[in-house]
């Protein structure tokens, strides 16, 4: 089946054989990132626009050495250097740069649905890079190829993600696309920072990761967000890394091959242990080498459109 | 008759039948932004460095992606950014990247003719990209582009220009180019921001655009900066926008073809109420479309000198 | 003999014939430059990324140029605009990038010593473009090159460098590779500004410019970094001028063919007067252009390892 999606918006809407679509293809160009030569010619004379209205180097630089290696022409447009930015509504700046003729925007953004919002407005594609705590598909994406990687499969994999979901757009685009996959998802950190919806969105709870940690194949760490500290009703972030924290002394009750991820940058000491974070169990550089192959994917197949 | 100007510093200076030459080769060069493939090989190997002392995404990004659609290789400096900018003279800088062999500068100053005093203090060629009050030529032609586009000539038509007249580079361009292609200008604004000098500019003055807007073949809207409230001897921003903004009541008397322009970025509901702006008489996202076509234009007569 | 470095850290740890082979290499690029198409496929499919903790628009346009000029794809994190940089070690910063598969890093970091840590950590290539108080080695190699092209040789000269000493990077690099390549290097500064291991660095010490200044067949003046004036214990930098600055009058018993050298940006007036820095002797725009070549030779050499 040809895949069709002028925009990447979110895993939510996205069907299962457009997920086995964009990984198959991730796969494939994958290798293009390790030859001597890391360009092909395939999205020459494409532009892409980078809007990011809220600081990312990492996935921006991400997006665009895939734009890049496809030999596209890239241009980014950042909310702190934008003078467009201020005084001008999302549309008017949308709306201006596509009369610029852009093929496609990746756009970061901090209002839940704002890529959504645009994505009729405009017959460039988009792809979501993140907006607020909605959605962060290429994250989601570039973690079902890792573990499919390491595993050999998503289906009937237990995951387990532990660390502030409710605020975490990784979370949710992970949580749909797991399961989507056919992985059980399992969510496990403070009351405070689980979403009331969770079991709606198909995801188990647990309050300790300790119960969760023999049964998982994969453990997604999220980055704690320090000044999340109050609301969780922990006198300190030490209290949170002793109870959430991912370390050596809890993965001892864990599988032999279970393997270790995490979104990136690390609090090292606080949500994962650095002999963890290093240590042979981790797959997060592979994290980071695949999002640039899903990225590729991502670009090529919205161009196809 | 060959184009062979070294630098574009202002619209004052242009020959008629050299801004024929750039808008013919604008008008070429266009649908190389509508192709799939939206690049060809004419400043391949050309080094085109944007330096910026005042914010500018829109036109900046508009001139990258047309160098870059040329295929020249780009390199931006903005003053915010650039450690180079402070404690060296303007001059020092560019002496400085020019031994860098640079092919074409693309320069934005806050100073009224910093453009022209380095033109003949460097080889490679300038492009004013906007001097201060002074001059802003390729929104000029990117006008004119506009019009000629929309009206099929510029000869004998009507242009009213309604706004902040005074401190408006692009008025001062555009007084200059359309007076010079056979057009009649007609500016209008309230007193303290209209030029004493208008009328050596070859310009009419009105002081209610209800008067101008029946002949009116196109009505050029600029943005109001805020700041100047206090200097318009207005008591408010609604005030303005009461007397001087255009909307669809004022436009009632309007020819049933006139073209609505405004040079971005809009304060809508001052200036421009939202129904006009995005109405069938506008063809604001005309200009930017032009706009790329004719730094494409701008990039690539320089570079033939 | 071959080139094999993968990493260009220091100007201490390079051999006389690796010296030899960058400075022939840079000679031979430099023709590049001033070509009709400024460009050569040589790097082409290579990821170049600027990693700068400093800020260095000079330092790092020169680079950039470089690489594109040798047709490699390029990115540039720079620690102000970058969300990566905080909360993060430089460490994980390296090695996420390195995730995506860089070819080579160019890095400028505040701490002397951080590119020679990163360098066994990472497979990628990585230049020095400035580490702290420590070295330049970009910067000495374009001096150096730029005697050669001036005086034919660098064996036997006297150079002379003026300033700043003990906080110069460039002046270390400097006295490393010119005493190496077989130069009698000379420094001169107030005391408080000279190193205590100058004489075991290989360079003589004279207190007085007006001294060396008649032996000397190249006098480097260094910045003068104003917030230093405390630290110089004296009362002004008009001060510092006066016994210090190079100007007309104190050349007037220099050689009849002395060149003038600054590593840039000058403070005109205060370290050089401007007739000097603008006349005859003055070869530093030679010193810009011979940048980009340098930096092509680095960037070219690395990735052959």
């Amino acid at each position: 089946m040809p895949f069709k999606r002028k925009d990447i918006l979110g895993i939510r809407e996205l069907e299962v054989h457009e997920i086995e679509h964009i990984l198959e293809m991730a796969f494939s160009l994958k290798e293009i990132n390790t030859r001597p030569i890391k360009k092909v010619p395939t999205l020459r004379g494409k532009t892409v626009i980078h809007l990011f209205y809220e600081p990312s180097t990492r996935t921006r630089t991400s997006f665009d050495i895939a734009a890049k290696r496809l030999s596209a022409d890239t241009f980014s447009i950042t909310a702190s250097t934008s003078s467009m930015v201020k005084g001008e509504t999302l549309l008017d700046t949308l709306k201006n740069l596509e009369a610029m003729k852009p093929d496609i925007f990746v756009i970061r953004h901090s209002a839940s649905g704002a890529p959504h919002r645009l994505a009729h407005r405009t017959e460039a594609s988009i792809i979501n890079a993140g907006d607020g705590m909605h959605e962060h598909p290429s994250q989601a994406l570039l973690d079902m190829m890792t573990i499919r990687e390491q595993k050999g499969r998503l289906d009937g994999l237990n995951i387990l993600i532990v660390g502030d979901i409710i605020h975490s757009r990784v979370a949710r685009s992970d949580i749909w696309g797991l399961t989507k996959m056919g992985a059980e998802v399992t969510v496990c950190g403070p009351t405070t920072l689980l979403p009331p919806d969770i079991s709606s969105m198909g995801a188990q709870v647990c309050l300790h990761p300790e119960e969760a940690i023999p049964d998982a194949d994969v453990i997604i760490v999220l980055r704690l967000q320090k000044e999340r500290q109050q609301q969780m009703l922990l006198p300190s972030l030490r209290e949170y890394s002793i109870y959430y924290g991912i370390n050596a002394a809890k993965l001892k009750r864990a599988k032999k091959d279970v393997i270790i991820m995490h979104p990136g940058p690390i609090n090292r000491g606080v949500e994962l242990s650095p002999d963890v974070a290093d240590g042979p169990h981790s797959v997060i550089m592979n994290q980071v080498t695949n999002g640039v192959a899903v990225r590729m994917a991502l670009l090529y197949l919205v161009s196809q459109k």
